[in-house]
């Protein structure tokens, strides 16, 4: 069989036996419609309004009532901006606080609605890859109608302090999103704790079926529908519950919590590993982003003198599955928002490698996974004209 | 065992076992990203490119580069007529033309836009449920941006004159939008005979599963985004691919259509059977719609002075599981707004029930039905104050 080291944990993950499980009998045979008053519809409401419960205690939201089903975590992130501007546009507010190194979900929501006339703030972020709270509060104006920071980033993982922008919009009055998809699942989520009002996650981040999301709406707050219809959701987002998605994802998270501690240990070991013996092994390599600040999975590096595409290309053909940053926008190739975000030039953006580790990843992978890269990348800078004239400058 | 008759193929489907074969390997094995550039990512992508090319061909698309996959039908809807709108705003379009009978995710969508200041004209049915093609004519105005006719009513499975309405948008140069979830594998679609620009299905309708739907956008046609974010989707549809969803899709509307002309001549000669012993047997009955323009599988009676939830609980006490109407509006104490269209009084149109047949449903199994249906009205009545003086006053 083909070699496979799956290293893109936060591209996607597979769905776990267990979750696959829970979900099977709502495929052929607990087969109604939720939203239908008789029997088989009722237990197909009640394995609904079950998932409900349950990603509510695992967020820690106060009631399952404030816990909306949708197809992704882009949609929930679309849904939240979206739906409490439009929602704040009848009290005059118009102007948007995010910051410059979002997931395209929420980037290119705000994006688009800048072109429909709102005003956007996008807040910087240090080197590190960290937005500074205070530079939140300095943005917000009387007709600011949401702040939306998102918990942790998909390309470099750091670890936004969601906590203290949370008692910076408490204080000010103004909405607070926070797109948690990369968190959830390997960091805990407290709503409550972190003062967020709006927070989307995704299911299939943590071993949960794709096409299926969740947007917490806290207990108060009026936001206006994205999806228009029926009256599932109570009446919040319409369109046929995706019972078996539901059912995968509820069970997902309940396990991922679960087992927090002890996956978040495992995979911040392999992690911390593969970077030691990079660093160790390749020259003219930096990490991005801060370590301290991080989640425990994520390794995002770049080599100076190489085109990150070949370089996947090259881990690909040894079985290796990796990413240059962002599944999402794959098929661009302007190098990363995010590292130029954090002040890497173009060049050295394009030569970056994310590494995403998860539960099935051994120590041997790691090991296995060095020593290609270290072989891959010497090949690359064989072949590049740029190492050959920066070896002659620096003799 | 609980005896389980489902006689509401309508709202939802069972996934047949042979499409839940077909995605199975996408949940646990085939895990990768469809967006990303490796190899495993590779055959996710190929699955949903052939998905795209079969779901084309199914409804005679020009292309596969003409299908869109979406969370839901109601979500395709949602993304076609606010698409539609939003993208004819700047040349001053700003009228939708809509039918009186059309399932929430359209009605609703309209009205949303009707409060944002767009204009909508609400098309008339006669009483056998069916729109006038003359009367769509008649209401294009210069900013008509829109119109948005389903192909099959989800309620009374009228099927509307759906080409005579394209002739005519294609003169007019009107953008032409179809609701066609609850025709989707009852009777045949081809989106060029048809002359439509826009047309939307749901997997879960078809034996499919639930969380996934198309809207088909003839190539050419340019609507806004409705939900932003990633390249997914040619950067049309933001969102993680749902690989397993998107290949079961494909793979139940291929069976429906391979199977079409044996699934209705079946389903139709049960629906038949159904409704000449109701009428025969039950006094005080109509049946609501055109029976010459109508799906094989649907049937909605209403018997006079009787409640139809309390027709629905008795006949789930029975094993008989049916519904009054759209499942999406359940919860909702207002009576069918398509039987009030068609000219049933309040009180009649309360009184009504939808029967829709499948695949499993059998000769016995109307005969049931029948028995059922005939002890349980009779009992309704004879509670009934309104039926007693009834009786007096026709003696």
């Amino acid at each position: 069989m083909e070699k496979l080291i799956y290293l893109d944990h936060a591209a996607t993950t597979y769905v776990k036996p267990e979750v696959f499980e829970a979900m099977k009998p709502y495929f052929v045979e607990e087969y109604g419609n939720a939203s239908s008053i008789y029997s088989i519809g009722r237990n197909n409401r009640k394995a609904v309004e079950e998932a409900r419960a349950t990603i509510a205690r695992c967020i820690g939201a106060s009631e399952p009532g404030e816990i909306y089903f949708t197809g992704s975590g882009t949609e929930a992130d679309n849904w939240a901006i979206k739906g409490a501007v439009y929602a704040a546009r009848k009290k005059g507010g118009k102007h948007i606080i995010t910051s410059a190194i979002e997931h395209p979900a929420v980037l290119e929501t705000c994006k688009y609605l800048k072109k429909e006339g709102y005003d956007v703030t996008f807040v910087p972020v240090n080197s590190e890859g960290l937005v500074d709270p205070a530079d939140v509060e300095k943005a917000i104006r009387p007709d600011t109608a949401l702040v939306s920071i998102m918990y942790a980033n998909n390309e470099i993982g750091t670890i936004q302090p969601i906590k203290a922008i949370g008692e910076i919009t408490w204080k000010h009055g103004v909405l607070f999103h926070c797109d948690a998809v990369q968190a959830a699942g390997s960091i805990p989520i407290d709503v409550k704790d972190l003062g967020v009002d709006l927070l989307s996650i995704s299911s299939h981040k943590f071993y949960g079926p794709k096409g299926v999301g969740v947007l917490y709406i806290r207990k108060g707050v009026r936001l206006e529908n994205l999806i228009h219809g029926g009256h599932q959701e109570r009446g919040k987002r319409a369109g046929t519950e995706n019972v078996a998605g539901i059912v995968g994802m509820a069970k997902a998270l309940e396990l991922a919590v679960a087992n927090m501690d002890q996956y978040s240990k495992k995979i911040r070991r392999l992690r911390d590993k593969a970077r030691e013996q990079i660093l160790n092994r390749i020259p003219y390599v930096r990490v991005n982003g801060s370590m301290e600040h991080r989640l425990p999975g994520n390794l995002n590096v770049s080599f100076e003198f190489i085109e990150g595409e070949s370089l996947l290309l090259l881990l690909d053909m040894k079985g290796i599955k990796a990413s240059s940053g962002s599944a999402c926008t794959s098929g661009s190739l302007d190098p990363s928002h995010v590292l130029l975000a954090i002040g890497l030039p173009h060049e050295i953006a394009h030569g970056s490698l994310r590494l995403s580790f998860g539960e099935a990843n051994t120590e041997e992978e790691v090991d296995y996974l060095v020593n290609c890269l270290a072989e891959i990348v010497e090949r690359l800078r064989s072949m590049s004209p740029l190492y050959e004239d920066f070896l002659k400058a620096n003799k």
